[in-house]
């Protein structure tokens, strides 16, 4: 999936925007207009514009989840910028596969580690490469649009601006190991209603008892290999495509099932 | 609408996608992620991807409502998918004038027979047109969007797997005929609350009175051509743009009016 | 951002789309194909498809705010469109900077004035640019897209139909000014719950007092720079990044805090 862009001709320049925007106002419609001013020839592709107002941890989350499908050379913007017009920066990162623009808040931190760690990152200080205009209310367009365009278009990273040590992290729960158990949390409902937990593999890959229990509240969920294991209706746990475990109701929504919530506490057991 | 794209050196290949994923998480964003890796040049397009949850017939219904509009050559990708990790087989449809990739539900007959008829369906079993490792949950990105790139980028319908008869057929309601009365149903709420049914022009072609009433609940009304032809907040019906009865109010919501759900009947009669 | 387009050999032409056609169903995505089929290079952004049914002024004010931030050339179809087969006409109107297409009532004139005035009008009249067969309820699909289209694709304006002398203006509210007060309203809450005005500052530049107040019901809502000026949870007002006075809340909904819709009247008094 991740042939290198670059050796082929005919790529145009690939730019996805992820942000709280909502789809009802044409903020983003704007962002991609200024975009294109910069560089007509981008493949412009959107990752979502729902993430919840403000909320920068879901955004970067779901961040994380796309950007390691993207070919190498993508520039991805995001914007969950709460402390807009504030003291927070306006970075943008490269990692071995790809660029990162977006506010320093933690929203690019979890998405520059899956894509390989972070190579350099700079302050966006370059006023040449944003809008004549900033405004301080709207950086989307007047910031971050313009400069992921500009790079887009083969701007080299260090005119943004100065360097600076490392992203801002972003504070998310860990799971915590207690004997032959881990305790994690629900981090996200998808549509489906299906819960998504901080639990991974890897987190349960030094248990030696060869069977694992997941428990939700207080039931026991089977943890199966796909869906079909259990009977419509029946709650199940499995390793999802991102290797993290998930809780589902076959036919159904798990997070009725359970009236569950993020920050649910969902535990793993090696018997 | 339909000249042959192939002609034109400068159109790129064309993929629609049809889910049911929802805009919330970027499961979308990364099956273009995915299928632009595999063709840089794509031109992506959504039809929709607020099916809802596992509603095969109604993706199947809005699936067809569009293909038709497309130039010859698309390939359209549809992933409504409750039977992803189990038995179902992926394939992909040859028509005269468009591919369609797709899990064997009944999700794609529709829409192929819209496009001029199957003339040839094969199963999607050559794992190297997929993505190198095909989770059990997540189809779209793993089979469905990469093969559905692969032939947008020229490769033959033969290599993605063994010939199949016919692909399965989506149960749908037919209306049915009683004397010189047609009785269908409600088979889609628009969201302008529109009653789209299941009655089309050839139902009642073979009728010889010319006036046709339309019963909704135990209210007759009125066919017309135009929804100027009734009165604010009154009831009509005409014959939709896919020539198809159709139930509105003007400048109103034709669901609340009747209390309508999919389902609900419709007679047309002649009189 | 306004770079000549035409001067750069490799800029696909540019279509945006705004409608109120949601996204639910496939409409949006047919129109598209249409589009394709007569110009397929086209580099195709959605404003927004979430404009209230049929909410002709929220939807001009929408198509407003964003195509200044296109580049020259770009064409804009928009549809919002209660009147689709009756009197209404179709038109095309050229301005110095882009191309806007969709029904004359009063959805095009803002956006023409913010991109420097109308130049030319045509009524839409040519059926050769047309589909073949044009329904009564679907100008987006038979009228509307294939003639932006054809326009993104070179064809020169006069040739859609005869000349009009102007676009049927839009009925918006005007701030009142009395005094050393300017009495404006609310016209739109945006996804963050924030009140977008009708109140400019040009409306207010000629007050000789150099400070102002705003008040919303009886509140008086401190006028600052950037929302970081306000404890978490206090109101504000502020010049919004379209230069027109907007009220909100930090970390907030200033919608549910004022009990706010369109309508609500919000006055700004030189003191």
């Amino acid at each position: 999936m991740s042939r290198p862009r670059r050796a082929r001709p005919a790529a145009p320049p690939l730019l996805t925007l992820l942000t709280d925007f909502g789809t009802r106002d044409a903020y983003v419609g704007i962002m991609k207009g200024v975009a294109l001013g910069i560089c007509p020839a981008l493949q412009l592709i959107d990752l979502t514009h729902d993430v919840p107002p403000q909320a920068i941890s879901i955004g970067a989350l779901v961040l994380r989840s796309a950007v390691p499908y993207f070919p190498a050379g993508t520039v991805h913007c995001a914007v969950v910028d709460p402390g807009v017009g504030g003291t927070r920066r306006a970075i943008a990162v490269r990692t071995p596969h790809a660029l990162l623009v977006g506010p320093d808040n933690g929203l690019l931190a979890p998405a520059a580690a899956a894509l390989g760690g972070v190579e350099a990152v700079h302050a966006i200080e370059n006023a040449a490469l944003c809008r004549p205009t900033v405004s301080r209310t709207f950086h989307g367009r007047d910031v971050f649009a313009p400069v992921a365009a500009h790079l887009a278009a083969g701007v080299p990273l260090a005119e943004v601006g100065p360097a600076l040590p490392a992203p801002t992290p972003l504070p998310l729960p860990a799971p915590t190991v207690d004997g032959a158990a881990v305790h994690g949390e629900v981090i996200h409902v998808d549509r489906f209603g299906n819960l998504l937990t901080n639990i991974d593999r890897a987190a349960v890959s030094g248990f030696r008892a060869p069977t694992l229990s997941v428990r939700v509240l207080d039931v026991t969920v089977p943890l199966v290999t796909t869906y079909g294991d259990v009977a419509t209706g029946s709650a199940l746990a499995l390793w999802s495509s991102w290797d993290t475990l998930e809780i589902a109701v076959r036919d159904g929504d798990a997070a009725r099932h359970f009236g569950a919530q993020p920050g649910m506490v969902v535990t793993v057991r090696s018997e």
